[in-house]
């Protein structure tokens, strides 16, 4: 008997029809001798609808607020997926991120997970029910609803395989697995049967919105094994694993792009020592991620300008304080560019390879494809580019790479 | 300085617009120099939306788990009236029945408070904050949520005015206060200035649907002045008090109809001692109120006809029950009628003046309408009649008690 964590996404009960169909397959894995706990998210639409309610109200609404106002749509989820397990004569509970002891810190609107009491869940299972836990959201110290960020379902589901010692965690959405690049850019993109927790969290960071990328780490540190695959059909998905495990050594396993991140410059910034941790001390304290840092040293000037990125959600609240930052510092000023993308090749075997970034940056450039900013590490290599030559990157990419036939 | 528990029904929370004018109305009040406590519904066909989806999947869904489901209506709105204050530049948190501490019984769908813990928020309110709370919900022992029954958001707002022991309770609706019965089936239905919390109690029991029953108990318990008015003017509303502040003595101050109401028949029991209290036992265990019981003694037969009506809501697990019942009694069998209403007269005056039922029933006769079964209280009368003549009674009723004019 192995006990399995499945976790469905919106566009996987979007209606009642689909959370019926998913309460099937949810009963059918119980048939078949498991212990089963599923996760989900809010049904497709009702995070958006909820956001932009907030937005009608004012444009920058208190984050504590817009976790319990966004902690709702999974909580109707769950408490629906339950009643439908029951219907087909499973016995079956609810649990809300409080309920099953999801602890996290108060960095609202993105906590961390502190630690799980899976106590409650246990008891759940022992008792022969099949647990229904509501993703994305804990609760903090003072008893506040906290939410984990945008796919935090994935962390949810993950978090409590790890809690749970589950055998395996699957993750089910829209699309069959995850693909060497988006299949609605580059038509021959391959579905990969195999990916390590690196690339993963490569993939995942860089845009490829099949698994939020803070699930993978905590898959990777618990050595939680991860199925990703669609609750739409029977297709076996793709195994995110250990890279011992793996057997292929691909260069380059795929090519990602993320269109959701925003390029901020302060300009003439005093190059004194200490002045880049001053502000990004600023925003961390703010808590923004900070995605990509590149410094531009101008020797004749004594100033420098200082780029970064920051996902368009924070990009606003980044900017004022960035403006602030540069008042304090007496530089010149403050700008920032939401036409930008990110395009990014990811592969474990790239460490050993060399002249793959180069091979990357001549590609970009026999397409006439500007780049903004570079940054590198032992499995990726990722370039900021004027967003309209996006798709553009990526075909070039995936095809310089041979990805469609490794 | 007077504390004042606001509560927002769902019309007047129905969308942000609607979000945002309540806001000005609570900031408002907080400038004249008040503390304010604010108490949401759902906004305007969520809770049905989800009962719909709950129905979809199962005719008869677990309780606990439609509790977790309605619930979240309440919380996005208070999320969003508190966004909606600090907008305006006041000092705001939301707070769910939990945060609030509203300890309720276990039965789902229609808890009992047993108490408030309501530390927190008057921490907010020593703070200069305006606490803005999601009704109609609470928590059980186990930590589950539990809501109370369909106009809870009305007990939570009286319950935490009492536990407060605020100087005003005002109940903001889409009606500009309490009639003297409804104005869409009466046009000369005339708006009470004053009425007793035993007059409201009647009418709210008896569908006149402005009030929540329960909590107008809760009000005349605890002798919190309610004010029941409209949040789309500024109508002064109809005022709810204790009797001897009330000056007028009118024999009946409204009429009321309710067909939200399912007689159920159990035909031929055994007239033996004890069996009523066996019938109703069992229906009061499955936590379900019944509201009139009627029995008739057939005195040739042995046997008996006990009707008795409960919610529409609870007609079907009623009925089971009532089956379940019949076969162990052998009675020889259950029917249910849904075409039926109940038609109400009530009045403080009532009790002190002979003959207000036989002219009731005088009335209905005359109109050749039939009364099926007849309940009456110190200050009311009502009779179940054929549903399709609800309105020609209520009309009738209106005009021969004079209460276009008193």
């Amino acid at each position: 008997m192995a006990l399995i964590v499945q976790k469905y996404g919106g566009t996987s009960v979007a209606n009642t029809e689909r959370i019926m169909s998913v309460a099937e397959r949810v009963v059918s894995t119980a048939k078949q001798g498991n212990q089963v706990v599923v996760v989900v998210s809010a049904m497709a639409g009702e995070t958006d609808k909820l956001i932009k309610f907030a937005h009608e109200i004012m444009e920058m609404p208190d984050e504590r607020e817009m976790d319990l106002l966004l902690s709702s749509g999974e909580r109707v989820t769950s408490a629906l997926m339950a009643i439908a397990v029951q219907k087909l004569g499973c016995k079956s509970m609810s649990f809300t991120g409080r309920q099953v002891g999801i602890i996290t810190d108060s960095s609202h609107t993105k906590a961390m997970i502190e630690h799980i009491e899976a106590g409650r869940l246990r008891l759940a299972l022992d008792e022969g029910k099949i647990p229904v836990v509501a993703g994305f959201q804990g609760i903090d110290e003072f008893s506040d609803v906290t939410t984990l960020g945008r796919g935090g379902s994935d962390t949810t589901a993950v978090a409590i395989a790890a809690a749970l010692k589950a055998d395996l965690c699957e993750i089910y959405t829209d699309v069959e697995g995850v693909y060497t690049t988006d299949p609605r850019i580059v038509k021959d993109a391959r579905k990969l049967e195999k990916i390590t927790y690196e690339e993963m969290l490569e993939m995942a960071s860089l845009g490829a919105k099949v698994l939020h990328g803070r699930s993978v780490e905590f898959a990777k540190k618990y050595n939680v094994p991860l199925v990703v695959r669609s609750s739409f059909n029977d297709a076996p998905g793709t195994l995110v694993i250990k890279e011992d495990q793996y057997m292929e050594k691909i260069v380059v396993s795929g090519v990602a792009a993320d269109k959701n991140q925003v390029r901020i410059t302060i300009m003439g910034v005093p190059d004194n020592p200490g002045i880049a941790a001053r502000i990004f001390n600023q925003i961390a304290g703010a808590n923004i991620v900070v995605d990509m840092i590149v410094q531009n040293i101008s020797s004749d000037t004594k100033a420098t300008d200082m780029s970064f990125t920051v996902s368009r959600a924070d990009s606003k609240k980044a900017f004022e304080i960035a403006k602030e930052v540069s008042d304090k510092l007496e530089a010149k000023g403050v700008n920032m560019n939401t036409d930008v993308a990110k395009v990014s090749i990811v592969g474990v075997g790239m460490v050993s390879h060399f002249g793959v970034a180069a091979k990357m940056f001549e590609t970009l450039a026999r397409e006439g494809i500007n780049i903004m900013m570079i940054s590198t590490s032992e499995i990726k290599v990722s370039c900021v580019i004027d967003a309209k030559y996006t798709e553009l990157a990526v075909r070039v990419l995936h095809d310089v790479f041979n990805l469609a036939n490794s």
